[in-house]
């Protein structure tokens, strides 16, 4: 992650390796904290507890719990967009990016489990942080497919509606696939797969 | 509704007319009381009053704040699903079914906007009720894609995954276009309208 990304995501910027450092092992150590605990009940002591940190290097990066639950938030849709372009391959198509980057997204959330719990639980603690994630990632995905009906790998006149049922998509087949995983399931791949499918020519029969 | 579905989502059935009304002004006022307030600092005083019921009278069809929540999102839950029902018109086509569908679900969206905010705080209130609510739709997806791919109005093999990504779909239009809607944002039809084009034929280039 870059140092900019790194900056935005703490009240004040670390200016050394080893303040990257600390800043990282919180955020991670927040996640579990909120995840097991909900914002309610998380304390900053756990937080710093579980990161191994003093109580006092958690102030030196953020003012308060709705601070660095704020931070999480954004560091989390960060690193959702940077599991999506990571997967991406120069020359794939339109159509493949799609497949591409959902498959990647399935494997993030089935490693990240307190994703969606603490995105979700945003809605409640913090809900400008919640539509800017939805937001952020509907716009990217509409930049997409407008690329793609520019560029004839899709239909044209894609829009906001299908950049939002696309993310929709994608969001609960994690939430199935990822989350509530069951013995049995298809895979990443295959889930991916099948999304994409419908994708490349709906759900109508084959003409 | 149906005594059946009413009985359901009461812990003690009313059994005349005039408590089957005080059980549906509580479960209304519920719904505002938990939209505005949030699980937490929502109060059963809060209900009956809203309600203009007696407080005994709650007593009389449930034992707690977390009875009426779970009676709620059940309630919900069936509203969303008779909504969707109540649009369909016999001789649809299974394409059809599901524009009408997403639209009527898009129209009462808008006019319920305490749903989303009350299915989404049950995954932290009550998460059994949360996850009936969705296998429950996605269920009866499936079933309504399968017995479209056997019909030849569909085609065949489409299953959990795409029923998951229908819902998907749905759920965020809903999200994008009735919660967070916009001056100037296409009509429910027209939304509908999109997604349904999508699910005819994808995104992909018209061959």
């Amino acid at each position: 992650m870059s140092m900019a990304a790194e900056t935005s995501i703490a009240d004040k910027a670390p200016r050394t390796e080893r303040g990257r450092k600390t800043l990282r092992k919180l955020l991670d150590a927040a996640a579990r904290e909120f995840a097991d605990h909900g914002f309610h009940e998380a304390s900053i002591s756990g937080i710093t507890r579980r990161a191994g940190v003093a109580l006092g290097s958690f102030y030196t990066y953020y003012d308060s719990k709705d601070a660095i639950f704020r931070a999480l938030v954004k560091d989390m849709s960060e690193a959702v967009g940077a599991a999506a372009r990571n997967a991406l391959v120069p020359g794939m198509d339109a159509l493949e990016v799609e497949r591409a980057a959902l498959e990647a997204f399935l494997r993030f959330a089935a490693e990240n489990k307190a994703l969606y719990r603490i995105i979700d639980e945003a809605e409640f603690v913090d809900a400008e942080s919640y539509r800017a994630h939805y937001e952020t990632i509907g716009s990217r995905i509409e930049d997409r497919l407008r690329a793609g009906g520019k560029g004839g790998e899709l239909r044209e006149g894609l829009g906001t509606p299908e950049a939002w049922a696309l993310m929709g998509m994608n969001v609960f087949l994690g939430l199935r696939y990822a989350i509530w995983a069951r013995e049995g399931d298809p895979d990443a791949a295959e889930v991916a797969a099948a999304a994409n499918r419908l994708l490349q020519s709906g759900i109508a029969p084959i003409a």
